[in-house]
């Protein structure tokens, strides 16, 4: 199978590395709007070619992969779909689903695209930032698969079987709801504690000697990207302000227990975030 | 030197293993009042020998580590002190110090005490945690050294050198400030986000699909035990609500930006908090 992917950072650099892994990709090509990152993705061995024209690189694939950042994504997702023909399938790997789909919702060719979101990825971006196994043995999310033509899904699931993958089957109002729950609100209290910490800790020097393996977990995330991020939660501002608001809701609670000294309250809230061993062990 | 280790959790297991495998203990003692745990430590291989009466486990020993929560700790302490010889060493390994160094602070043995805090830990406990390399190319923190004896302190920072650990010297007022602002405001962000998604999340099964590394990471240490962590914010109270109190400001911060729809001003916060990438590469 030849594979175009349209934009090689962490994410399509990454699926890249993994196609041609398990043989899934014969023959590779780029698309990549930034000089720096296409010339490295070609040094890096991503990519067999990089092709500047898109309905070019479109036309010489039979699966399409479209790894852009969110705000992009719902600007090339169209033309990409203009230049396919009904054999192809295209795919996204998008971590926000409505806004994407209501744009290509009446594109007379919507059945070739399948809506997908591999649930991985680092605070890393670039072609730099591309790994091996960043997808195996992780969870991808399908959207609305009753909108894609079914050989086309077929091809999708094969594919990500193949990496493998577990496969899961959301529609877009859930996807958007559950990662703005399981993920995008992990990413803002990271981005608060970064700023949190930087505030407060004047002496940058003790920062790092101070840094143990817990605050360097908490506070990975914010090192991710603003042009990664910014159109995520653009996309999806109603889902993160609800969870963001809860969340708020919670610290506040945590820290009135500690302020009027209630430690019998305090283990005890303590004891009900512990359950989440049960959910992640 | 023989070694008795009082508190067999994941610090002092951790710190017994580390010990044996350098060559730095030849013989090890443990006390540990929960008998399931001494029982597991024994099975471990962790300490050679559970002596159930602490001032008989003292005498035995060169070197006396106390690991105890915070709250054991200041009522354990003194009476290790009495039981000890001016030839004796006897260390803490705790998170906090200001409470710790007032309770023992007249005792006539004060001197043979060095208080210490290697910057180290896990989400788990007891003596199942206990792990190989915890401490090794890590922090430790030696606070008011001024008031130990010279011959105490030299034992203690020969000992640390030989894990090897980094040697950093701060009052204990110093100390329980930049350990709110590093470490402690850590347990509370992710014992808040994780109330935060299960509150948020009914579906327990989508938070285990959809959890990725990222979410993991930025969880994991609301796993933590509240034996462990209430004391600590207990004794550094103030401390953790000042930048708990800044951490509510940012996050209300990003959440305004967001509700406003400024994105620049969102992009902005984010590449202000991606500058945590310098201090930690």
């Amino acid at each position: 199978m030849n594979v175009t992917i349209i934009g090689l950072g962490l994410i399509g650099g990454s699926l890249a590395i993994s196609l041609r892994h398990h043989g899934l990709a014969q023959r590779l090509i780029g698309v990549e709007e930034n000089p720096a990152h296409a010339r490295r993705a070609m040094e890096l061995g991503l990519v067999d070619e990089i092709v500047t024209d898109l309905a070019a690189a479109v036309q010489q694939a039979d699966l399409v992969v479209v790894a852009v950042p969110m705000d992009a994504m719902v600007s090339v997702l169209p033309p990409v779909l203009d230049a396919a023909t009904a054999q192809q399938v295209i795919i996204d790997v998008g971590s926000t689903k409505q806004a994407l789909l209501a744009a290509v919702a009446d594109h007379p060719k919507r059945g070739r695209f399948v809506a997908v979101h591999p649930m991985a990825g680092t605070e890393h971006s670039g072609p730099e930032a591309a790994v091996a196994g960043l997808f195996e043995g992780k969870t991808v999310v399908l959207c609305d698969t009753d909108m894609s033509d079914p050989d086309a899904v077929r091809v999708v699931e094969q594919l990500f079987h193949a990496l493998p993958m577990r496969l899961l089957y959301l529609d877009a109002t859930a996807h958007d709801l559950h990662t703005a729950y399981v993920s995008h609100i992990s990413h803002i209290t990271s981005f608060a504690l970064a700023l949190t910490v930087l505030e407060k800790e004047k002496e940058e020097q003790r920062i790092f000697d101070l840094a143990s393996g817990g605050f360097e977990s908490t506070v990975r995330l914010a090192k991710s990207s603003p042009a990664t991020w910014v159109p995520i939660f653009r996309q999806n501002r109603l889902n993160v302000l609800d969870v963001l608001d809860e969340h708020l809701h919670q610290l506040q609670h945590l820290r009135d227990l500690l302020e009027r000294e209630d430690y019998a309250g305090l283990t005890e809230q303590i004891q009900q975030a512990n359950h989440i061993r049960k959910i992640l062990p």
